[in-house]
């Protein structure tokens, strides 16, 4: 049995690695940390946790010192989770680390974005944890810094795009629309129910933290520079996220072609389904669930491939794909606890 | 591995069957019924199913004829449910019948609010399947009459409040408030999304088709006439329904006092949770969940006892029940794979 | 024309009664008190708000001292409210005040619920505003309490079975569904979009400060005492508000006499509408307008008298009436600015 | 006062129309046609007509035939609309027609995407009715195609980027995304509140009706072909639409710049405001207004310019502006009954 401990346990990223926690046959959650709730079960603050799955919530302190466990999921904001690796990877504890702390290889890419890096020495310790691309890494390794939610759509949507001759994949433009749970938890105005339930609209149109973390693994992939334009839109869901994506085309592909070229790369793949001609991404289809949704349509007149992906920000984007990289790091099968059908409707 | 089918395999109730027997331990669907979908595979209907979960989507008549199971769940209108059970018995198939047809023991009363009865003669087979009243029954029937999700939230409230001093229970006023899918999928103007999404309110205020049901059940736990006022109103969720009942008080008692009754009461039930003072029953706390989470407060003031219970309609209030009930009369834990957490949010 | 000032411009009940006066043939708005915004234009804050409609938002000390305006509306919490109202009368500017400050006539009853009075020696100059009961008085008043959105809802429904002999108005049971506007603007995790916005749930249940208000305008009509049972639920709508009321019948009435009954007693009113037999009010129908939209019913089985208002928690039951009031006060048709329809779908 | 008829009054834009016309101090609504509802009252399909504003619904067939009006406004599908518009101008009475029939100059083209047109001669006697476009030639027509509301959206947000140096403007990439009353008003599976209204996703992603519609406008504005690049999304809100738009800099120009260039080509236009750097587009601000908000940056990294524009899908995209080209056929400022503020929240 894994013993995992959640730093952030209460936040939606938190909420969600208990659910599937939860159900998961081969782990269990020892403790939690919880900056609001320290000193409670968590079973005071989310009643709907049955007595079995008790546990109590301690300070992140405390989580940090001498909690006997295999792995910890860090549900902590940048900053904040960088400078508990250390003292966890010390104590032979593997670490998933959902912040963007440990994503970027680039310390000083990293700076540009978020500010000085809390711990640079032991970036290169760190896997980017798309099993899709990094599988075999993952499984060796004791940090893994799990995606960004938008990053893990774009880059599951290109990534049969790249390094081929079909397509122009250098400047991939990527209109994204995302739920609310993508904000976080927390009483702000912007996401509260007046503010953002009955309207939708871009925002952080130029500058989006996200972006060198796509093209990061991108330009990995391509084998050459690719530089992402990234607009992101709210929509009143609470989970779900889709990538809308243009590129150029080089040569003249068919939508067949193209879409039997995505599921033979993917083929192998238990988390992702390219769609049949006509069907098209929901998020619906996916809530709730580890899987990526992926639809590509060849625009002849224009010149253009679009490709839409499909997640929950949630669980592919976040959770989910959490779990994923502690069965692959502790040598469980990957879709252990994981192929859950989406709650529809 | 219990085989198990499905009519109606492609409505809202029969999609969450999918969902919930896909991660069940000991069943396996072998096949489904679908009117409109019928020679299509699961798969071409709803896109996430996975190809391992497959299965054939056939005719009602095909499906009611020949197919090898052990448990058929009739996920389908009145009337047309209750013709096809006693063929599926012939042939030695457990029923849980979702539909109305088997719920009212009396064939006059069942045609005052139904129209004719489809087969009165098997009407004493059927066990109304609340499995926290009629659990002993329930193991060993083999046609089984799924509760109404209003029923079930209604006599999961009141129930503690039956056959005792305290409370006068003859005459309950019940306000009840239901998320969409409660109407059904279906092309209807009055559930589409521009109709009801951003409004709400009361429909069938006189005379909806739950009365008799909740009555007849309330009236067998009192040992004498209960009669019930019920208010239904449309909220705009998928899924949810939250039960607000009032009744008066014969002596006094305080709300500490009759909250520890009631946890008394249920202390052995595994899906029913009274909530401690100061935490009301919100809907996306069960929301995918079997749970019913219930409330009751004392008004010295008014002389009334409040009592508000929450379930999701589609889980607690139709296919989660169904599959508590299959654990039932197939002898399975009756909680075999129905503690999956709420999706929150 | 009115020369109008509004306290609170930017919460969710001045930014209505921006919306409202725009459109107001004969009162403008000359300036506005922003905690949060002070020392902006309007426009900034609200970038919907054309440039001749633009207005500065200023402190409210500033906004209080020597502001040339008619009327003032304080759209403030209550405390707040309260001591601006003695500064305001003493420049002759006429006060609609939207908090409880001045709504209950007591000043111990005040003091029970919110706390001391911040100035009871003027509470004998406030006119209770609901103009279906006090139209008079409000015409010749100088402050003017304006009601709570539920006592609105309630009272308005109830009035026409106050002080007869048909049913037995003392202690009417009312169920009320709110939309989350009703909490006010600001940031607040309980009404923020994942938390309140796919779920819904009754809260304080024994105890809401708007029973006391309920409770005297429907003693002064019975003429003897009316005790209320109060029970709210928040809906993930963002305006709406239905009150479902329940009163025992003492003769025998039929549904069909009793709408009768209301209508007449409604029929000079222009902002009450009785819907006819089979139509249940909506709040979709009622968004954005000041109407009031009401049905009866009578369950002869169980001797109850139900009766369904539906408002928009921010026109009837917040701004709206509040600029109904202000044109009584000034001489204006009661209807002036207020006959826009509602915003459907 | 212009006696107005409307086609279609039970539709979404059909009730749009008589929410704006009801509030429209120059025009008043003598008759519509419901297909559904012909012979009853208005007030009777829709509670919240008040009394003074009844007119009765009668079949297509009658209205088209001896009706006195000044204004027909035709908002039935394409094909059905075309037909009547013949009869209705050899009786006097002006035509605004808010189906496609009369939007595309070419009857080839329109054959291609609707079948064949239903009156081809006086294809040449309808103006595009989008005023900051058209404004003179409206101003005499008697026959105006009212724009789709997509169309709408894109032309507005791209019209200052066509025929210049800066960006090249022959195939922009548009990301479109529309609430739900785009599909109409209908009984129907897809946009039923359980199927919608918990998820979002893109549709017709190839060879949407729009396009040929847009093509035209861009083309001539242009002076050489555009084609466009489309892809609609459905968002669960009922009204709102966004276009966020993609073109190629030609030349370095600073998103100051070109914002400065933006408001310089629209400082007449009523209805359109470009926003201040770093405010983005928000259905919610023009929810009931008229108004196109529109937001423009350039990335420079990418050579990119970015457009974002919202309208409501029934106002600017529908009803409002069919009232606007009312407004200007007939001599009215243009702005009458158009500048109610939007319904916020």
């Amino acid at each position: 049995m894994v013993r995992a401990i959640i730093f952030g346990a209460t936040g939606y990223t938190g909420i969600e690695l208990i659910r599937l926690l939860a159900s998961h046959p081969e782990a269990t959650i020892v403790a939690g940390a919880s900056r609001q709730w320290a000193g409670k079960k968590v079973r005071e603050v989310l009643p709907y946790i049955p007595t079995d799955l008790e546990f109590p919530l301690v300070s992140i302190d405390e989580l940090v010192r001498g909690q006997v466990a295999d792995v910890a999921f860090l549900a902590l904001p940048h900053g904040a989770a960088g400078s508990l690796v250390r003292p966890l990877l010390d104590q032979g504890i593997k670490v998933v680390d959902l912040s963007a702390d440990y994503r970027l290889h680039d310390s000083k890419v990293y700076a540009e974005w978020y500010g000085d890096h809390p711990d640079p020495d032991i970036l290169d310790r760190a896997v980017y944890g798309l099993p899709e691309i990094h599988r075999e890494s993952i499984k060796s390794a004791d940090l893994v810094a799990n995606p960004g939610c938008y990053p893990t759509s774009v880059i599951l949507g290109l990534m049969p795009l790249l390094n081929q001759q079909d397509v122009d994949a250098r400047s991939p433009i990527v209109d994204s629309k995302s739920g609310i749970s993508g904000a976080g938890r927390g009483a702000k105005l912007s996401t509260s129910y007046c503010e953002a339930g009955e309207g939708f609209k871009p925002y952080t149109v130029i500058g989006h933290r996200h972006v060198p973390e796509m093209e990061q693994e991108l330009t990995q992939l391509q084998g050459s520079e690719v530089k992402v334009r990234f607009t992101p839109h709210l929509i009143p869901v609470s989970r779900g996220m889709i990538s809308t994506m243009y590129l150029p085309l080089v040569k003249d592909i068919s939508s067949v072609k193209l879409r039997a070229d995505f599921e033979q790369k993917y083929e192998q793949e238990p988390f992702v389904r390219i769609l049949p001609a006509g069907v098209f991404p929901d998020t619906a289809q996916v809530r709730g669930s580890n899987m990526c949704h992926i639809s590509v349509e060849v625009d002849d007149r224009m010149g253009l491939v679009i490709v839409m992906s499909a997640i929950d920000n949630l669980v592919k984007g976040a959770a989910g794909q959490a779990v994923q990289n502690m069965n692959l790091i502790v040598g469980l099968d990957e879709t252990t606890g994981l192929l859950g059908l989406p709650l529809y409707p």
